[in-house]
């Protein structure tokens, strides 16, 4: 019992973030003085992406029929439809009014991470940061002149995943912490060689986060202290599998 | 900055365990009188399998020839390779000397679950429990009786997944907490009805102790304190995706 373990806590009273805000004094703000060296702050990319102004307004989008058929077929919005298909180099599967597509990023996900929840006004919808590292690194950025010491800062979003039920918070963004944590090499407790142990520690830190953001309250940034991490700006781009060495695909 | 958040430690000071041992009483020794109610302890599957007697003997496996054939082509152990097809209810995958299947139970991952890590002896691998969730039940119960008071149990294992490189921790064993918890129907910070939103909660919780578990040291148990969660005896069974529903595959 003698190990302190991490301690996972939301900031309280985010307000409302919209396009142009600076996301980085939001956080501060809620933070009130609370962070600490090495913490590792959670954000929900949704407060990023309003932030920076990635937010469509459905009345200015023009469907394809591509989109129009399929929005047709399952009862949606076309012009919905529209925006996920632009926001796709590649669709997975397109079927029962749910499109489950690689993101211009290459993240795969439903409907390419654009998401109608948690946005003010009934035609807008959110698209996911153009690109999620950049952010993190700007935010961690800010916060570092702001706070004269290093944090770290994942961006996460939640995603299906085959085989299991349910939803999973992962990481999209990544600042200041290595994604991947490399066991290969490294001896287990019987002295043997660990092989093929490489854990996507950002993943698992979204995941934690996740346990007390909540979906219906207002709770988009979590610290995260207390836990040992690898300096690193390889960013999540690291966690997208290359296809040709994927074989769970 | 009014939240309490969770807090993850391990337990230290479990020994190596065996077919036969007490696991819930190894746990209460480490815990030192720690243990609070409703804390969520989350076992590795390691422990659990060993102390189930869940270990192969290789010298005792005579290898089928699709093993032999199989083995021979990637430099694998033809008899590990034969334990993983037995295993095994459907083979997803077997190329590049990795053989991704469906577990009996369900579950698709590496090598049915069976693995040679953390395992003592040259000859012998370790496969899952038979049955995870009845695993998490017993180990509940017989905390229960000791502690006189409810905790919930969840067992984890590392999975890999299509389309991320690396792997994390998910739950497939689960006692006394609902793994899925379902926001449907539920409004969003905006007002909005939130839709498709089943958070897998169980392997969140799996993946948030792999932060404190390490792979190279001997700390099989983890506590995570307060978390509040959703009292079910539904088990992890329920993270399987009925393949009809599963638009990812």
């Amino acid at each position: 019992m003698n190990s302190p373990g991490i301690h996972i806590f939301p900031l309280e009273d985010i307000p409302e973030v919209t396009p142009g805000d600076d996301l980085a004094g939001l956080i501060l703000e809620a933070a009130r003085g609370a962070l600490e060296p090495n913490d590792v702050l959670v954000v929900t990319h949704k407060v990023v992406s309003k932030a920076e102004g990635r937010l469509v307004d459905l009345r200015e989008v023009e469907p394809s029929a591509l989109a129009v058929r399929y929005a047709e077929q399952y009862e949606k919005d076309p012009r919905h439809v529209e925006v996920v298909l632009r926001q796709s180099q590649r669709i997975v599967r397109m079927d029962r009014g749910l499109i489950i597509a690689q993101t211009l990023h290459g993240f795969t996900c439903a409907n390419a991470g654009v998401d109608a929840s948690n946005v003010p006004g009934e035609e807008v919808v959110c698209l996911l940061p153009e690109d999620p590292d950049r952010s993190a690194r700007e935010i961690r950025e800010d916060l570092r002149s702001s706070l004269g010491f290093d944090v770290a800062v994942v961006i996460s979003d939640s995603f299906g995943r085959p085989w299991r039920s349910g939803i999973v918070n992962i990481a999209i963004g990544a600042a200041g912490i290595e994604p991947l944590v490399d066991y290969r090499g490294k001896l287990d407790a019987s002295g043997r060689e660990l092989k093929a142990t490489v854990i996507a520690v950002a993943d698992e830190l979204a995941s934690a986060a996740e346990l007390v953001t909540g979906k219906t309250d207002a709770r988009p940034v979590v610290v995260i202290r207390g836990y040992c991490y690898e300096a690193s700006d390889r960013g999540a781009r690291a966690l997208v599998m290359e296809p040709e060495r994927d074989l769970f695909r």
